[in-house]
């Protein structure tokens, strides 16, 4: 029997995760869930934001749905040292469950190009997929620290980091449109030379029926917005990653409808991209279509149960007619949205 | 009598200063201009794409006003090792200014917001200015290698560094809407940490009239799409100002509108953010406006001629609307749109 962990979190993190874990129940009834602490919580709870029993948890969990950390702005958490705050508490879960490589679909649903900031003839048909390389670069290890007047961080890669990632891309653009961009700064950085040049080898080895192509990040910041049809799917090191998909992720028009996967060697962890929102967070208006999306994204590839991921997918479909919230234009709250979900699962 | 030095460079960049370097004329006639090389032409014809002979005429410039560098994705030039290819001496050159400060001003015309990706009502007024860190980061100095399969990039700030661009954002902010964002990946990088510390401590200390707020890099690669006009003037490090001004830049719709400042202790450097489009170099058909409000700029703040300046702005924006370039959905030509500049010139 699968077993699932899941980690609500902070702010509007409970909310959205026990949507999802209701819809879980009624996709794959035989599945356990089993839930534990991870951010503000754990910290307020056990003095860390990635506790012991959470750790020693996952060590038997096939996957992992994981809410949302953080607090507001000017929350106490953000006073304390940097390895207690919530933040602190997701990267060293990432780590722990050795996720290297991130997916972030964005996807125009038919109908609703008028959500988007771009004109509805830019976004009409977008789909990309975003794959971003998550335990390297600037954001672990290597020297960093303020030292008096003067700070560094050091941006690392190696090609094993760089290649497994980039099989990820390939991997997927298989089941895509067959079209892969990396994206570096190769014209400043020596990481980024050593990027491009493991991201073709691997190509010109393994993968010779994938196009390939390379663009820097500053280019990819403009044409993602000024056209953004022409990606597939997009690899890049961590910290452009996290830069590139969620100024993707605006083009859909609502970060309440982007799930993500992190896929490692072990469990895979899903999440909703969207933040804690602590402003809305008890409120019970919550948009919970990405949360519900992620436990789909976590039966697709965590579980290996490509069925029950179609039939969450065209029930938010439905459901995003049927019963918008508010982020949408809409008046549901979240009980009324994951009701509309249930109710389109129970009719499929 | 104030000496500028032009660079044309590569690709559109001798098209464009031509045409930039004939309103120059007209409007401060005492200017002694002298023309020099850079890029990949200066490789070719010195072997070093920042010659001596550059270097040497830049000691006793006021001002310089740069073209555009670099050649097409396949060019020969990017085969070259990284410090003789065409970018490098963009690089060499800003640091041999001292240019601290890149000043980005990103404004919609009335009147051409159909022209931005972005829907007409989230374009409409956006009026922002990104001050962007330009010598420090992880583009200079540190420990950059790579050895066998790992390749290190260090990126680096001091409080001194901070500072100084800090203060040309507060400066600029008080001859504007008086807000500043400072944006940093303070939740991750101890550089971060120390870049919102300083900034800070200078606020409370010298502009206590200035409203200041921080956020999140990927927050901001978000907002500036979905929210523009939420901004004033952004301030960044290198790296996050080259990736959020050129995403910046797309709303207005047409890079050829976009002028920029480089501004430090010494001769300012002034140059439009286009590439070198090598595409449609040598066809005439460039759009000049970029290289001509770059000049404008030049005599804003490098000669300290405001009302020079003011009337290059009046002009294009008469040329924009009588004779808009194929970026534009118009017909008109360089020569075309630099005759309609002219005319607007001599009939102010
Ligand atoms: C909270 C932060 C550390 C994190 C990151 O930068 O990875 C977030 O922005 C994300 O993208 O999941
Ligand atoms: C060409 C490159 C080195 C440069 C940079 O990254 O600074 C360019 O992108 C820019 O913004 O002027």
């Amino acid at each position: 029997m699968p077993k699932i962990i899941t980690l609500p979190g902070d702010g509007i993190g409970p909310e959205v995760t026990a949507a999802a874990v209701q819809v879980l129940r009624e996709v794959a009834p035989d599945v356990t869930i089993e839930e534990h602490l991870i951010g503000g919580v754990a910290y307020d709870t056990h003095g860390d934001p990635f506790p012991q029993p959470t750790r020693d948890a996952l060590k038997d969990a096939d996957a992992v749905l994981l809410g949302t950390v953080g607090g507001a702005q000017d929350s106490a958490w953000n006073l304390l040292p940097r390895h207690l705050r919530p933040e602190s508490g997701l990267l060293a879960l990432r780590k722990a469950l050795g996720c290297y490589a991130n997916l972030r679909p964005v996807r125009v649903q038919p109908g609703l190009e008028h959500l988007s900031p771009l004109k509805p003839e830019l976004a009409r048909g977008v789909d990309i997929l975003i794959v971003r390389e998550l335990l390297g670069g600037v954001y672990f290890d290597g020297d960093r620290k303020i030292d008096g007047d003067t700070a560094y961080n050091t941006m690392r890669y190696t090609t094993p980091e760089v290649e497994r990632v980039a099989r990820v891309a390939f991997w997927a653009a298989e089941q895509r449109r067959g079209r892969v961009t990396s994206v570096d700064k190769a014209n400043v950085l020596e990481v980024s030379e050593l990027w491009r040049r493991d991201v073709t080898a691997l190509r010109d080895r393994e993968y010779r029926g994938i196009h390939l192509n390379h663009e820097y990040v500053d280019s990819v910041a403009m044409l993602i917005v000024s056209d953004p049809s022409r990606y597939d799917v997009i690899v890049t090191e961590n910290l452009f990653g996290d830069i590139l998909s969620d100024l993707a992720a605006v083009i859909p028009g609502s970060l309440g409808l982007m799930p993500s996967a992190s896929l490692g060697d072990g469990a895979g962890l899903f999440e909703p991209i969207h933040g804690s929102a602590p402003d809305i967070a008890g409120k019970g208006i919550a948009n919970p279509a990405a949360a519900i999306m992620s436990a789909g994204m976590l039966l697709r590839h965590g579980l290996k149960r490509p069925d029950a991921a179609n039939q969450i997918d065209r029930a938010v479909a439905l459901a995003l007619r049927a019963q918008p919230t508010r982020d949408l234009g809409g008046a549901a709250d979240t009980q009324t949205f994951t009701r509309a979900v249930m109710s389109a699962l129970e009719s499929s």
